[in-house]
C-alpha cells in the first residue's frame, strides 16, 4: 500500500518550504520591528481550555487526544463487560479513563489568553506577542481549507488606546509592502454594527445581523434580507439600512466621505456614532501626513468577521492582485478575551495573517523573490577517493566563506552527478581531477551553459560566489 | 481554577523563545551550508505509518487522535446499547468509528522515510533534508523529559559512501563551534558491535548485547554482565570482551591507538574488522590535513544508541562543559529505513540535535550571546494625543531604518511607561513634549542611566541606534 498523509494535511518539500519560510520571515521581521515578541504554546491544551470558545460548530471541530495510547476498542470491551454485569461504577470508570482530556489547539488566540492569565504576574502590560504556529481543525478538507494550517498572529493586550489599532493598520501595510503585493485594507467597527441593529429595532440580534451583513458582497441584498428574515429580522427599516450600507459599500467614495454619510445614517444611535468616531480617530492618525500607508484603505460598514469575541475595530485585508476572493489577513479589538479564564477588564487587539492563502496569491502573481537563498551554490564532482579527500579541503574553505556547498558522496558516473546538480538547482559544479589537483585549481562549470569550464584557484571560485 | 498546560508540555515566553530561536537558527544555517534542504511533515500521521516502528514500548507512547470530536462517552453508550440487544454488527461499527486512525508523530525519521517513499519519483537522490519540528510522546514527564519537544534532524538517503558520515561529523563540529560549546564527538559502528557478539558466540543477541554495552559507562561492568546473563549471554569470553572494551573506553589513548587495539580484539571476526575499517576511513578523512575538527573526537566501542534501525556508523555527542551527562546530539547509518514502506535498498545516514538539552547546557554555561537581537530598542513615551500623533511620524522614520521601536499606546503616568521599558528590556526612551515638538527634537534617555537625557534630532537617534 502506498504511504500517504492523513486527509487535509500536507508535506512541504524543499521548494515549498523555502517559499513558506520567506512568508514567515517577512511577517516576523515586521512583527519584531513593531515591538511584538515571540511566544509559543503547546500543540495540546486541556480540552476544557478550548471548549465553549468557538461556538457549537467549533467545538465539534476540535481534535481530541487519547491518553497513553489506550485503544478505544479495549475501552469499549471493558465498558460492555461492566454494563453486562450491571457494574455501573465500572462502566463509568471505563468511560472516564478513555475519554480524552487533552485536545489540539484550534487557534492561537485562546491559548494566548490562557497564557496571559496563567503568567499575569510575570508579564509587562501592555503585553505584545506574536505567535507563528500550526493549528488543527477537523473540518471537511476542500480547496484552500486544510485540517492543519499555520496562523501568524500578533496581539497586544492590556491597553484601550486606539493607537494600537493604528499600529496594526501600519503593520499590515508594511508586511504586504515588503511582499510587493497590493492589497485593500478594510476597516469597520462592531459598535457601528451594534448601532445599526439598535437603529432598526433589533438590538438583541446584533451578532446575527452582523454575520448576515458580512455576506452582502458574496450573496447580494436579496439573500441577505432572506437570511435575516429567517432569524426574525425584517421590516422597512431593515430594508432601508441594507440599502444604505450596500450603496456606501459599492460607491467609489473615499473613506472620509463614507464616514460622513455613515454619521448621517447612524445619527439616531449613540453606539453607532461612537463606532464612527473610533473609525475616524484611527483613520485620521493613519492618514496623518508623514505616517500614511501605501495600500488602499477603506471603510466597509458591512464587514463583520465571524468571530463572536470582537467588540470594537475590525480589520480585513484582501489582495488586489490575483484571483483569490477571500481575505488573507484579519483581526480586531476584543474587550474581554481573558475574562473566561478569570482575568477581567483586559482589552486586546490583534491581527492574523493567513500564510496558506498568502502563499497561493504570491505564487499565482509571481511575487516570490527569484532568489529565495539558502540552497546549495556549488557541487564538487566526485572522481574517486583521492580526489574526494582533496575536495574535502576545498569544500571546507568554501563553506568557511559562508557558501552552501556539497561534495557528491559517491564516485558515480559524471552525467549522474550533473543530473543531481540540475535537479537540485545547484548553479555551479567544480571538477577536480588529476591535473587540477597538481595545478592547485578547480575547473568551474556553470550549469546550463554549454562550455568547457574554466580552471581557477579556489579563492577565485569563492570570490565569484560571494559576489 | 487557574489555567494550565497539559503535563509534560510547556509555554515558551519571549526570553526563552529568543534563546530557542538562536539554537534553531544556528543549527539551520549549518544544515543549509552543508546542502540539506528544509522539509516539514504533518503533525499527524496515519496510525499504521507509526506503529511497529519504535518497538513495543514506543507503540504505547504514541498519542492517538480522535476523529471529528466524537466523544468516547457517546461511542461507549452506542456500543453498550448494541451489545445489550445482541447487535454485534452495531457493536463492531461503534467500536470502529470511534477508534483512532491518526496519531501524532513520534519522531522525524519515520515521517521522513514515509515522505521519501511517497515522493520517490520527484526527488533527486541522494536526497538531503533537514527537519526542525516538535514530536510528541506520552511518556511520564520528568526533569528534562517532556511530552512535546523539538527535534532538529538532518538525514541523507540514497548513498552508501562514507563521505556522508564524514560530512555529518564535520557538520556536528561546526554547529557546536558556532555555539562556542566544547563537546566530545564519539563514534562507533554497529558492525563492530555485531562482530563482538559473533566473537563471543552470541551472534543472534547482537542487539541485546549492544544495548547492555551502551550502559557500561553509567552502570559499570558488574551490572552490564548481570544484565547480559539475564538475557542468556554469559561465559569467560563475554567477561574477556567486556573487560577489553571497558579498558579501551576508559583509556586516554587517541582514536588511532584505540583503533589499532580494537583490530587485535576483533581479529577473529570479519564483520568486526569491517566495522573497524569503516571507522578508520571516516576518521582518517575527518582528521585529514586542512579538514580537521575543532572538538574532541573519540572512538567509543561501547556506544550503541537505543534505536534498532542503525546498521553502520553511530555518532553521539556530549558536552564537555556544564553538568549534563546525557548526549545532546546523536545519529548513525541505517541501511534499510524505507523498506517497511516498500522501497528497498536505500541506505541513509542522519543526525539529530536535542534542542532542549542544548538549551539547558548553553544556559548553565552562560554561552547564549548577550544580544539575542530582535527586541525593541526604543520606546516613545506618550504625553497625549497631539504628541502621540507627532511621534507616529518619528516612529515611522525609526522603523524605516530597520530599528524595532514602539510608541506607548496610552497616555499613562510617566513612571508606568518607564517601568514598561524596563520590564521589556528596552534600552532607550524618547521623550517628546511641547518644547521638543516645537524645536523638532526628541529627548533621548538611556534606561538605567541617571541622567536628564539629551535633546537631539531624530536622525541622530537613528544614527545612534544603527551604530
Amino acid at each position: 500500500m502506498k504511504p500517504s498523509v492523513p486527509k487535509g494535511t500536507r508535506d512541504f518539500g524543499p521548494v515549498e518550504m523555502l517559499r513558506r519560510k520567506y512568508i514567515f520571515r517577512t511577517i516576523e521581521q515586521v512583527f519584531l520591528k513593531y515591538g511584538f515578541l515571540p511566544l509559543e504554546t503547546p500543540a495540546m491544551e486541556h480540552l476544557e481550555t478550548l471548549t465553549g470558545k468557538y461556538g457549537e460548530e467549533g467545538d465539534r471541530l476540535i481534535f481530541r487526544i487519547q491518553e497513553r495510547g489506550r485503544t478505544f476498542a479495549s475501552g469499549v470491551a471493558k465498558a460492555v463487560e461492566a454494563a453486562g454485569t450491571g457494574d455501573m461504577q465500572g462502566l463509568a470508570e471505563a468511560t472516564r479513563r478513555f475519554t480524552a482530556s487533552e485536545a489540539l489547539r484550534y487557534d492561537l488566540t485562546v491559548p494566548f489568553a490562557r497564557y496571559v492569565v496563567q503568567h499575569q504576574n510575570d508579564l509587562a502590560f501592555p503585553f505584545k506577542r506574536y505567535q507563528i504556529q500550526p493549528v488543527w481543525r477537523a473540518d471537511n478538507p476542500q480547496k484552500g481549507r486544510y485540517r492543519e494550517f499555520y496562523q501568524c498572529d500578533a496581539d497586544m493586550i492590556g491597553s484601550n488606546g486606539l493607537l494600537n489599532e493604528v499600529e496594526l493598520v501600519q503593520l499590515v501595510d508594511e508586511v504586504f509592502q515588503a511582499m510587493g503585493l497590493q492589497v485593500a485594507i478594510k476597516l469597520n467597527n462592531r459598535k457601528l454594527l451594534a448601532g445599526c441593529a439598535a437603529l432598526i429595532g433589533y438590538p438583541e440580534s446584533a451578532l446575527d445581523i452582523a454575520i448576515a451583513l458580512d455576506k452582502l458582497e458574496k450573496i447580494g441584498m436579496e439573500q441577505v434580507l432572506a437570511e435575516m428574515k429567517e432569524r426574525g429580522v425584517e421590516g422597512p427599516k431593515v430594508e432601508w439600512l441594507i440599502n444604505e450600507l450596500h450603496r456606501l459599500n459599492t460607491s467609489t467614495l473615499g473613506w472620509r466621505a463614507v464616514l460622513a454619510e455613515l454619521k448621517v445614517v447612524l445619527q439616531g444611535s449613540p453606539l453607532g456614532l461612537a463606532g464612527c468616531a473610533e473609525l475616524e480617530t484611527i483613520l485620521d492618525a493613519v492618514a496623518h501626513e508623514g505616517v500614511g500607508v501605501a495600500n488602499h484603505l477603506a471603510i466597509d460598514p458591512t464587514l463583520a468577521r465571524g468571530l463572536d469575541y470582537y467588540t470594537g475595530a475590525i480589520i480585513e485585508v484582501k489582495a488586489l492582485e490575483g484571483t483569490l476572493q477571500s481575505s488573507i489577513c484579519g483581526g480586531g479589538r476584543y474587550d474581554d478575551l481573558t475574562g473566561v479564564f478569570g482575568l477581567k477588564g483586559m482589552s486586546g487587539v490583534g491581527i492574523s495573517f493567513g500564510a496558506d492563502r498568502i502563499y497561493d496569491v504570491l505564487l499565482e502573481t509571481g511575487k516570490f523573490p527569484a532568489e529565495l537563498g539558502a540552497s546549495t551554490r556549488l557541487l564538487f564532482a566526485n572522481f574517486g577517493d583521492a580526489e574526494a579527500r582533496h575536495c574535502l579541503r576545498l569544500l571546507r574553505q568554501v563553506r568557511a566563506a559562508g557558501i552552501a556547498a556539497e561534495l557528491y558522496p559517491d564516485n558515480a558516473k559524471l552525467p549522474k552527478q550533473f543530473t543531481y546538480a540540475e535537479k537540485k538547482g545547484i548553479p555551479y559544479v567544480a571538477i577536480v581531477g588529476d591535473s587540477e589537483m597538481s595545478e592547485g585549481t578547480v575547473t568551474l562549470k556553470r550549469m546550463g551553459a554549454n562550455e568547457k569550464g574554466t580552471a581557477m584557484p579556489i579563492e577565485a571560485v569563492i570570490a565569484l560566489l560571494t559576489r
